[in-house]
């Protein structure tokens, strides 16, 4: 690292009031052994965490820096209580991972929010600012937007015209709002994320092509969370509606007059085309790509990577390319490893049968 | 919704001028069944749809959402022409979604264009900016850059030094032209949309690695629109270029030296690696991945998620991973999932031929 | 293009001073053929190439365009030395592109570099900024922020409060450091690259879902690079790290508590899940994606499109979905496709032997 003066811990993880080992335990349910009087601060990873921090052990591929870690106390399952190396004051619990994630709160220091409207920020003369809201350095405020009470809108980011943002919403540096969205209570946009563009849609023109004009809305309901340079087209003859509470990570596209359920979650780099219909509490992960018109049940699974060609009902796991329920893809997949050591016995066996000699 | 004032139909869908059921039926050559006198000001999807806004039903999955619909016109095809519930007058079309994407335009109002030069954009002194151009604000332009008549430079979008914009360019709202890029009459770059910037390539050197100098230009033709948070890096040791018309989804990445034809589609998370050419008219999926130094025929399709490693003739559909004729690619799958189910039997038989006990 | 009064070569490629036809094939350590007084200025490919320019033909695909290319020189391999057409001084070399690249350097011109600090920028009060620091128009430095000598920030990027970057790191238009963020001396992030976000981790509550707090550090090392677009996640309960002098591409997703060692190099849009592990000098193909709590042993292969949901040993090739050593791949993809022909007389032979007719 180029020289930094950076303490270990600092960059949000400092702690707010020491807490003791025995307090740990006690807030873990979990079991002291070494000294319960130890005050810690914070919490790091075992490799660099200092004496007066919190880490964790939760699989034998770390014992390595386990031995070697200075960290105040750790975090163990009790596979790993008895350990002769690292250090000696130790929590057991059964997940120890979730037990510290279970606690994280506690050493965590938010970001502090600068207060008010930079002087930078630029604010039309019909937009309409709720109370306490906060807008950094060159935040742009289009004409008639609506800010409810609360927003913080980061640096550079942009409210387009007529856009209506719910209380609290939280746009980080460099989200784009198009003109015309509607973003309901603490929705959140990661930097760079654009939300309600016109989709990709063109139809043939005497002139070549011309964009289909886009009528439809683009609507993220309350407790909405869109992941960084992630896109959302508004709709064009429907509206794209993300449902209440469903969250979507970093370059996810979902395309025009897609609508999608409550309670979903959407990992990194998923793909929804145009117009597919996605129920409540779905789960779809890294890279899947849904194709149009589809319709996808409520609780269902789609496995990362999945290519989706067709309607997934309710409730079931589906994978692979094209996407099968996921039982089904593992044996088509196992089946295939199998069938490559087979397939020249299988050649000549029919072979020799189409030439009459056999067996 | 955060409690959200906006009325239905605004934010880009609110009509222009009134238009009777009558009027949309001769506009559509659909039959009209019901009220010809109800105006229509706006388009909206049947479940917001309100008494003076058209709405379509295209599919039997829409049928509750129509017979609760509000809407006063809406287009329908000719098998939901008799349903008891819903809204009374109907437009009778083959293709109600079809009909309604052409008249659209009939009830669209374009974005409002801010005039002239908002006062916190930064224009180098040596650039040169064309008649009629918007800079929205905190729009910078570099030095050297040139800008046509009617660009439209959107809030913190930039443009590189010594780049060259051809007449009414639309950069969204934080596109980034890199320097040196030539951008066509009428290109579009949507929001975040990275333009020209140096490619990945390296090479080895006595002190590890060092990049390849970028000595090619970034070139996009008239017409050429490039997706949200898109990137299209210059060339090397030759130029990119992307062919006149040719429209590119969001995500995209299209690497240095790449030169694709005129009037092709890229749809969103596509990637295209070095050097590749892609003749004229062709359409490329969602999430397709075409390797470097391939040739594309002129009117190929690569489907959705396709994984190209080998050249593709012209007019045909290539699939799958790898890429295959979409036709071979299709057996194959189907294969597979007929051989899950007999690969013990297989086993067995070959087994017990090598055993010497028949068959 | 819309009317570019930009001539050949310019944007990045112009030369600094002339260099013989004699002089190149001396660099290049090549035999001329021709005319070895001819001047060159700059590089361009052959369907653009000046006679002051510098070009180079490869494959025979590109025969034709050699034929009708203005370039002064060209370096040829040994095949085409003799081609009736085209330019007449070439220089022979057996990798025209290697030869090429090896002396791009001499006809780049690096963008140039405004001096100082922009008036626009915003700079807090309580941030420190080293020497020779370039902050461009309308560049953010929040709160506590230290920036080594050297840096250049293009404009709207921002650097997160309590974020350190080592000497001569290099921001392109609109990256985004969040708080807390270190980056090492000669970091580049290019346009629009996301660094230190907090990761896709929720738990249940009585309320939904909260998001874990992140108390973990976004680390990126010296001579990292991040392509435009990219999106590197800060730690949760561990840091993410990214080594010394590893590069990566654009629309790249990297998750929390992901740790990179040095020297790797990560294709465009390639994504990897949380708390996984690469080792050094991995490679990883384009639209790769490995999932979580993976291990990638030193010096390995990831093929493009691969979907990882296994450890990879140190020095191994490995493709496809789900990832295989890349020999059992490619073996079980040619079985596949031999399958489909013989998947019809295989279920027949099959049902005969249930049947009981033979063989």
């Amino acid at each position: 690292m180029g020289g930094s003066p950076l303490p270990s811990g600092v960059g949000g993880g400092d702690g707010l009031a020491p807490v003791t080992a025995a307090d740990v335990a006690a807030l873990v349910n979990g079991r002291l052994v070494g000294n319960p009087d130890i005050e810690i601060v914070g919490v790091a990873p075992l490799d660099r965490a200092a004496p007066h921090e919190l880490s964790f052990l939760a699989h034998p591929r770390y014992a390595g820096w386990f031995a070697a870690s200075r960290a105040g106390v750790v975090l163990v399952s009790p596979a790993f209580e008895a350990l002769a190396d690292g250090p000696t004051t130790r929590v057991i619990v059964e997940q120890p991972m979730d037990a510290l994630v279970s606690i994280l709160a506690r050493f965590h220091r938010p970001a502090a929010r600068p207060g008010g409207i930079h002087p930078t920020a630029v604010v039309a003369a019909s937009a309409r600012v709720g109370e306490g809201v906060t807008l950094e350095p060159y935040a742009v405020v289009e004409a008639g937007a609506e800010l409810g009470a609360g927003c913080w809108i980061g640096a550079h980011a942009v409210v387009g015209a007529g856009s209506v943002l719910g209380r609290d919403v939280r746009l980080y540096a460099h989200a784009v709002v198009y003109p015309g969205a509607e973003l309901g209570d603490r929705v959140v946009l990661h930097a760079g994320a654009q939300v309600g563009r016109e989709g990709f849609g063109f139809v043939p023109s005497a002139t070549g092509v011309v964009r289909i004009p886009h009528v439809g809305r683009c609507v993220l309901e309350s407790d909405v969370e869109i992941g960084a340079n992630s896109c959302v087209d508004r709709g064009s003859v429907d509206d794209t509606v993300i449902g209440m509470g469903t969250k979507i990570d970093s370059l996810v596209q979902i395309a025009h007059n897609v609508r999608i359920g409550r309670f979903c979650f959407i990992a990194s780099q998923a793909g929804i085309a145009g117009s597919t219909r996605i129920a409540d509490g779905v789960r779809i992960g890294g890279q899947v790509g849904l194709s149009g018109h589809l319709s996808i049940g409520p609780g269902a699974t789609v496995a990362a990577q999945a290519g989706v060609f067709g309607d997934i009902p309710g409730g079931e796991t589906w994978s692979g390319y094209p996407a099968r329920p996921h039982k089904e893809q593992l044996r088509a997949q196992a089946a295939v490893f199998r069938l490559a050591k087979l397939i020249r016995p299988l050649e000549q066996l029919l072979s020799r049968r189409e030439d009459g000699q056999g067996p």
